[in-house]
């Protein structure tokens, strides 16, 4: 039997080559896998335009490891954090940076809008404590894409330093240095770079990172000396993932052949299309307006049918060979499907075909 | 050509049945994989027969993201930790101790010898404030064997707790909680259980764990956290490392199949002995007595001769497939040959064919 198609936000289907690459091992100190770590880095720095000014480091564990790595190594100890929060990616930025001991505030939108650049100006002129700012570029919870521009341009507008975790987005949506003010971008080998799960990275301004040195609360997640060591052998600092370093390359190479970030945008974008019109076809409706709707993943208000019961349908699909995602909602009722991972409009219809299936045996007609 | 043997102290040479369970891609979210992992969980807890009294909690990340989740996690943040140090794995916890801002005192033993439980019962007297005890198994900087038993007999004897980095060891030498008595023990996927890397877990007393909530200085390494989700859903709680994951499976079943720790020991230990004796009818002095010797890694004396350069010996075993460690030292010029993962007798001969041949180029004649 084939692998269930996995419509979630990650770890995603991920292509067989990219999984063959892991049939292999490594010597973690050896001169051929410091060359993969060197040639993973680069391409890296060159997805986001990076040049001279930025350099990855990447970290063992998820994508959350990064980005609490990268909170607690890139703000001073007494530096104050500003979280633009719209669902639940955000607030659990806010809440690692508490953890950690970091002073933060928070402006949240709730779950429905995207962030609103102006409230963010205003919040930055009302509090000059404030050195940095995060924010989630495709907020994963809803599928929300917030207005990384125009959210850019009022943070650097007011001298203050912007941290983004685009964790579901790198790969997809458009990020590039060339037009963006950012000292970190955060994300993860198993979204739309469509590698496994088992390491997230950072593409840090240089300059930032030469200060950080002895900020991080931690030895395992201090992006500093990650990137020192790494700067100065070539390797990673701990046991680094080989498997799963071995496994990305690979999926690079195919993200390369594919035509880069476009063509997957592309491809993810008539995912997303076709999954949205075939909901509303058989009666379902999206969550999100058409224009805060990011490519990556699609929330669905679950039917308004006494029938209905995800963990049943949840079944149903899976006996299909489809995997889908519940919701993370608090205001409503909703589940997800995922558009991204290595999957095209073949496997959308298996997927739009499995939930027509499995409506119809938990006998909801809308 | 095949694959390099990885004599390593990990990441090591894998069996080809556990690289091919990587094949397969799982939602994390799925019923299929919380089995996955609560069978990993429950066959770990057994290794060390930990029946209702111990827990496992996996992390994602390398081992030593795993020891200072275990250290941040349960000691209180007004405990102090008495570092037992005898490598570059015991400075590494005394130094992540103090980085989290926790208390320690270190006891050291330099490099050439075992940890003395009479000095450590002595220390335990001269200092009450002490609250917990940490000690490296078998130091891989070296290969020195600690003497975990008595180590834990005056541990227990102060009523203090026990905090063991296993890493290397777990899997091959002797660690049961029906004999000893530890707080946690910490280890990794990708040494003597022969997976890949990109997790460690700890084995925690569940009492300790129960009285652990809000002691992490981190939100990504707070083993309370990870486990009190994992046990209310089954699933963890930021992306697991899917992969890795299904292959220490498969690897904890060919693990069984040969017989348990005690033949995994076994052959390790025929491995080391083969290895010693090879050596030594080079001309090669192993730099630990016999007494001392784990049967994991061992470090060898670079031979005394003008000729002797490690990187070009590295590279004339490395183009005969054998890949070699260098030495961790301060004290001493050595290198370090694992007797660990998938190799057997037939391997060890490769490796010593590998060095005589190299040596033999260098005109080294010893």
């Amino acid at each position: 039997m084939r692998d269930a198609l996995l419509l979630t936000p990650g770890p995603l289907t991920t292509s067989l080559a990219t999984k063959t690459a892991m049939l292999h091992d490594w010597g973690s100190w050896d001169s051929n896998f410091n060359a993969l770590t060197a040639s993973l880095r680069q391409r890296l720095v060159a997805l986001i335009d990076g040049g001279e000014h930025y350099t990855c480091v990447p970290l063992q564990g998820s994508g959350t490891f990064a980005v609490e790595a990268a909170i607690g190594t890139l703000m001073p100890r007494d530096g104050k954090l500003l979280c633009l929060v719209n669902g639940a990616y955000g607030k659990r930025i806010a809440q690692l940076t508490e953890i950690i001991g970091r002073q933060v505030s928070v402006l949240d939108f709730g779950e429905t809008a995207a962030v609103d650049p102006a409230r963010v100006a205003e919040a930055l002129v009302s509090d000059p404590q404030i050195t940095h700012v995060a924010v989630v570029y495709c907020e994963t919870s809803t599928g929300i894409l917030n207005p990384i521009t125009a959210i850019s341009e009022v943070v650097a507008a007011a001298g203050k330093k912007l941290i983004i975790d685009a964790m579901s987005a790198f790969g997809a949506l458009p990020l590039s240095a060339n037009n963006l003010d950012f000292d970190a971008v955060i994300a993860s080998s198993n979204k739309c770079l469509e590698g496994v799960p088992g390491m997230g990275f950072v593409l840090c301004k240089t300059a930032a990172l030469e200060q950080a040195s002895g900020q991080a609360h931690s030895l395992s997640l201090d992006l500093y000396q990650q990137w020192r060591y790494m700067e100065q052998t070539g390797q990673w600092r701990y046991t680094p993932p080989t498997h799963v370093m071995a496994a990305l390359m690979v999926a690079l190479d195919q993200f390369d052949a594919e035509g880069g970030r476009v063509a997957r945008l592309a491809r993810y974008s008539a995912n997303c299309q076709t999954l949205i019109q075939g909901l509303q076809e058989q009666g379902l409706q999206s969550f999100l307006p058409e224009e805060l709707q990011a490519p990556i993943i699609v929330t669905v208000h679950a039917p308004a049918h006494p029938n209905w019961n995800f963990s049943e349908f949840y079944q149903l699909t899976k006996e299909r060979g489809v995997i889908l995602y519940p919701g993370k909602l608090t205001s409503a009722e909703t589940f997800r499907i995922g558009c991204i991972g290595a999957l095209g409009q073949a496997e959308m219809q298996i997927a739009l075909d499995a939930i027509a299936h499995a409506l119809k045996k938990m006998d909801i007609c809308l």
